[in-house]
């Protein structure tokens, strides 16, 4: 029954990896916690980097500085 | 004052009904709990069904395995 | 599928109350939108008023206002 | 290591608005609790106005109703 | 840099079953999309079964149903 | 009407810090964007460190870590 919610940036996360994200996250919880994979729920979101601040600034101007 | 937030599947929820939902979660914790319908707050989220996984699995690959 | 996250101040809701938004915002979702109820998944948080704030103050000064 | 979640609603705001947000929730942690801004984490969601809800209804019906 | 929230029932995890969760999460993330562990932030909360709904009804009374 | 959830560990922050975070954030939101702080709702969460993970480990064992 647990709920995970994981949040990214979106930067071309294909469904392939997110539909491995789920999986990967259910199957964890069913093997540390005894946790159900059936009532498991996983939502992932995906952030523009606009909007995604570390360091205090947008991950936007933390990927052109890097450049 | 509550805040609520509703997430749910992008699978086509009108904006009537959105509204619909909106009105019928306010007026709930207003009849249950007494709290003030001005300040409570609803945001509602809908979710990429390849990004929402249950049992495992994508949203997107259940509803391909349900055809 | 939905999942709902509701808070509330921690002011005395009682288990039976919060059963009720429970059942209330189940039914909601299967009469408005058709959600499955078995699979809604509802959780309350109850917040502390010092951690709750509104109009720039925590819900505590407001509530010793109003005395 | 905080981690700051902002809604809004989505009306605009440019990202020079958005980068200034996360500059000025960093330095509020630094400031009032020592947090190390280096690892501080904002997140800024933007929400249509039909799917935001205060007062039991959108705030796309109040942008209708102010004019 | 990414941000997971797991909820789970407070039903006796163990601090080190919570460290598991955290450390798989993590490599999940780095194996599967590249994230950098060191900046990926995990929060596990744990939620009174009063407080949380599926099918319509409380996990305090899903548990006492089960027995 | 802008609704900001901060997490933190709970490692002691006082009534007023917290207030002063609260009152800092509302006005930060009424500067930059102009938001009405009447309708703006604060809601900060104290996390045990146990259940915080950074870097793929709990707070608790880098605080052992640091002395």
């Amino acid at each position: 029954m647990p709920y995970v919610n994981i949040k990214i940036t979106r930067e071309g996360a294909t469904a392939e990896q997110k539909a491995e994200l789920i999986r990967g996250v259910t199957s964890l919880l069913a093997d540390v916690l005894g946790k159900n994979p059936q009532t498991t729920v996983v939502v992932i979101e995906e952030v523009e980097t606009d909007n995604w601040g570390i360091g205090g600034e947008t991950v936007t101007a933390r990927r052109r500085a890097e450049r």
